[in-house]
């Protein structure tokens, strides 16, 4: 079951084009990855300043469709994919809602690392709950 | 009467100190204008592409008063000043919801222009009526 | 023959995990875009507020090899792709000068349009020219 | 004497508006200081993931004069003073080089904390010895 969270278009987000700026179509996503954590009960802030382990993205790629203009309001749905015990995978589509049209898809791909020596870790299970909740 | 905007800070808020980078704070409290803004009927879109008037920002001054955190949930309330018929100023308090504690507190000050000349212009009517709804 | 771009991390670019945050590597790539097609002569004040022509991101992609830490010294390299008449895309690499490691990898594509239609038009001729100038 | 930066303005800088956005003036002040810190000998990955010291802007105003474009070739100056044996002041005034007009001025105050408790704390010599050598 899909993740879906719902974001108004910035000022911020928009550049000289009139449009948003191609990198944050990323951040947009990323903000939806930290919403459905928080739904699932993350604690966001012990999350993030937790120094025993740490979910670095490894790669990230997006395809940008339709523009988007401040003021849209933006319906960005994930799914995620656990794809070992130390590495999944989340997909993502972002919906112009007042078109229903399909301005964008991304991916991102997260491993998990011990911080100081950078060696792969297995996912904590609140993460591997989190990625049972939003999976195909 | 403030208008209030609801804002969870964000991963991308923040920097390597821990806590949200010190400019974003002024953003969030542009998008609570925009909200604002929305909450009026001003089509955003519309108003930030409209090429006979714009509205610039002269001035902005902020305080920080705690630090922010990934995940922490702000109530930004803002009051509206008309200060003439071309200039107004914005006042912005950013309250954690959880601890119930002033974090910051910011003042924009906008003047309103002819793009191509930049000289001062009246504010459109639907600018004095928004700025009407939400003054102290 | 590639192009160089000398960027230093600033604290804007990290994220409360202490690293550059994963969105803003490719705000730093296009930025060595922008700097390879100011070197080539073009205006970019110009070329972005060019209403016959625009040229949006179509897709982009990026790996992440080793994080990135405020005050790093970067040298992001680039490299052009005519893909045909209207469309291209530039291959970006990072490396940290200290270490002298690669960071990370980026690809970005690029497809020439008439913004009113959004359908494809011929790349300008200048575009042309700086793709010459940067190709492999 | 006062310590430059040079600073081209990049599309990720500039809003719908076709120029900067405002909160992003303050962000490319705080450049020009880590650019000073660095030219001091400070070490910023160091400095910024220091845990027995943190040094939070409490305060930060900014006047923007004139708009400011993507390609603009910005010469930000910054001057320092020291305020009492834990707070400094840094003002900044931003030009645009080929106009040779002063396009922004700014201010931000800093003070010197200790993280956990967040109580006030010397400012360390080194910081010191910068604060000497750009103040007025």
């Amino acid at each position: 079951m899909a993740f879906t969270y719902t974001r108004t278009v910035r000022f911020k987000d928009t550049d000289a084009a009139g449009v948003v700026y191609f990198a944050n179509v990323l951040a947009m996503c990323h903000e939806a990855c930290e919403e459905s954590l928080a739904s699932s009960g993350i604690n966001l802030k012990v999350f993030f300043s937790n120094s025993s382990v740490t979910i670095p993205i490894v790669h990230a790629s997006v395809d940008f469709l339709r523009p988007m203009f401040c003021g849209d309001q933006l319906l960005i749905s994930l799914i995620t994919k656990q794809r070992s015990d130390n590495e999944f995978e989340i997909g993502y589509q972002i919906l112009e809602a007042a078109a229903d049209k399909v301005v964008a898809k991304a991916i991102t791909r997260h491993v998990c690392i011990e911080p100081a020596s950078r060696t792969r870790k297995e996912l904590p299970s609140e993460i591997v709950q989190w990625l049972k909740s939003w999976s195909a």
